[in-house]
């Protein structure tokens, strides 16, 4: 597990160093599913103090922490939560990047107008619904995981890794930690050159899907020819 | 008092490496209520010739130089207002930083757009109205902080711990002076934020009471579950 | 060879300092016109990985891997395409600064409006029109560079060398690597800047061409007085 | 004259970072009015093989090089007519720094909008007219001076450290070349904010004279109390 822990925490690491998360905002988690556990990081520890043994291990099923001497972050029960749902999901990271996150208070998809999008996520990264009356009560950190969700039905979460929660900021994972913050970065990126493109063409149209599919496909699938054998 | 002007002296260093301050613009101050003083940067001495020696020491109630070498900073009256209007405030910054001075420029609050407002801020960042007449005579600085109290009325200061001065820019503050540079730093994120969800979407709405609550009461009072117990 | 590879190496390193490429986008090349080949980026390994034994050489003419461990970048055909169709191009550089894609996506050629900009490109950077049927199949690449070349048609490459491919993003060069890194550089200062200024002034005109010849012409060509003799 | 040649060395290095200028772009120099020359960066070479003896010493009166073994700066003629007509200038820099030089190719001023532009800069910071004709010839960098002058009659040059070259980019200047560059670094952060007040708020009013007055006369001139005394 020490192994694990420190994949945990340099993935936290690695959202401060790419401008991700400023003060202490911002989680990233693994799951590893053999042992039915999460390590994420502690609640509201500044980055510069966490070590591989602060990370906390939470059971994947019963939401108990199991080892570790912190409170576990505040966002734990969104994380069970998509762990749970999302098939071959082994990483997530939240942060509140500034980009992404203008998106999600805008209450708006990012749209797809570019292969370094295309090259990410296959179509528009979505936006939940807004939460409402119970879904804000002590089950909050759970309901958002549910809204995440619902947002992605019909989706291959491994296909379009991440989503916007309306009014609140980006949720990324990937079949592991280390995918899930190169996930977070690029959404970012996209984030950024869509406000952009947006901002100089406010009409501007999605790319059509032969352009959306042969970026996708060169760099996911059987049929992959980006990168190494 | 050494180890009291040696945390003023890197409260002010603090908002040199957080990109809140060029130049010698901005300064950052604390108060001791026991003591009756303040500590605060000299007036226009750059950032690198700083010592913790060079803070200076001012009495709450007289506004008099109690200790130092240097003139102190030329807003020195204005933080002493808001120490003596403001219950529960010890740590008080002053920036120019570019986000939430181009809100205070074009004269308008920031609107509550989301979660990463909510958990600094309980509500908007109120605006002062402008100064006028004899407001910009010889006591120009003190009377800044009368219209910042004046934009508070009816609001917890440590609740909503930030202010717009209309054609200036940014106050934060907080119950210690660590605590006001982290609320500039937030404050300076979410007041991008809301710039660029606007930018996106003019017509955004604020974002309901219960989302607010929600978020600003995990963080902060009795029943807080973020951080560390 | 050695001091060939080093320098494409140099020239790739050189744009992650520059900022304008994220996690592996982006690739530069060099071609060595007399050995007919071309050196570029292996396609996907991580810039902190990269040594002067893992660029490719290819052969300009059939496309073949001449010498090397690793596959050549994706995006290698279109590079070829490039060297092949524009005389006196001795490098090639490809990102997806932010920038100079917001344009891309926007389906807008860059227009001339400032000084900065007629110094490096003596016009307009152009905009490819968009890849369509056949064209997104399995020679996706070599069309791009296809396009890029109609889209230059009647232009000296080395007096605008850089052109947009539009939904995608753009494509820098010069007469060797280091001009081209140069002109990546300058693409996106003047893309920014472009940028910025249509946010002021959306109805602002191009420079006259007096202007634009005077910049342009005292850094390049028989009359330039830019630099050291 | 080595001590005088390290300040305008080290001001032109502090242009690159304070981030106001990319490549080669943009040149800061001094005055000695008693020993009658300018030093000046010299053309096209990178900042980072820059010496001491590398900035050339160029004759205030005939513009003739009196020592150093390069071309000085492409811009020096319009360096010498703004040291010739502007009383009081002790150093002189230009940059194509983003901001400043969006307002420049927009064609308009920089609006006093708040108080950091005026502790700065005593009114709207100036725009020239266009160059056309004759103007663009041999005598170009010359007439650039000209039309800077034009801009700035009947403004005091040391209570407004700069202005706008139409199409171009900004010049500032102060009693020596410290003060010029951090005049250059306060004009950027100020046209940077002036730029997100107008996108927020397109028809904001400029300040009133009483805060434009309060915030300049602080620091500059005989009732100032801004600093150290």
């Amino acid at each position: 597990m020490s192994d694990f822990r420190e994949r945990v925490l340099q993935a936290n690491l690695e959202l401060v160093r790419a401008g991700l998360v400023l003060l202490t905002f911002g989680n990233a988690s693994a799951a590893d599913r053999d042992a039915g556990v999460l390590a994420i990081k502690p609640s509201g520890v500044p980055y510069d103090e966490l070590t591989p043994a602060s990370m906390v291990l939470v059971d994947l099923e019963t939401g108990d922490v199991v080892e570790g001497d912190h409170r576990p972050s505040s966002d734990t029960p969104t994380h069970l939560v998509l762990y749970r749902q999302l098939d071959g999901v082994g990483g997530i990271v939240h942060t509140h990047s500034t980009y992404a996150t203008a998106w999600a208070q805008a209450g708006r998809p990012i749209p797809c107008l570019g292969t370094t999008h295309a090259d990410h996520f296959h179509g528009d990264v979505p936006i939940t619904r807004g939460l409402a009356g119970d879904e804000l009560g002590d089950s909050y950190e759970a309901a958002t995981g549910d809204v995440i969700v619902e947002a992605l039905r019909g989706v291959d979460p491994l296909a379009v890794p991440a989503a916007l929660v309306a009014s609140h900021g980006p949720f990324a994972w990937g079949a592991d930690v280390e995918r899930a913050v190169e996930n977070a970065i690029a959404l970012e990126a996209v984030a950024e050159t869509a406000y952009r493109t947006v901002a100089l063409e406010p009409a501007i149209e999605r790319i059509g899907s032969g352009l959306l599919d042969r970026h996708f496909l060169r760099k996911h699938g059987p049929a992959a020819y980006y990168g190494q054998p």
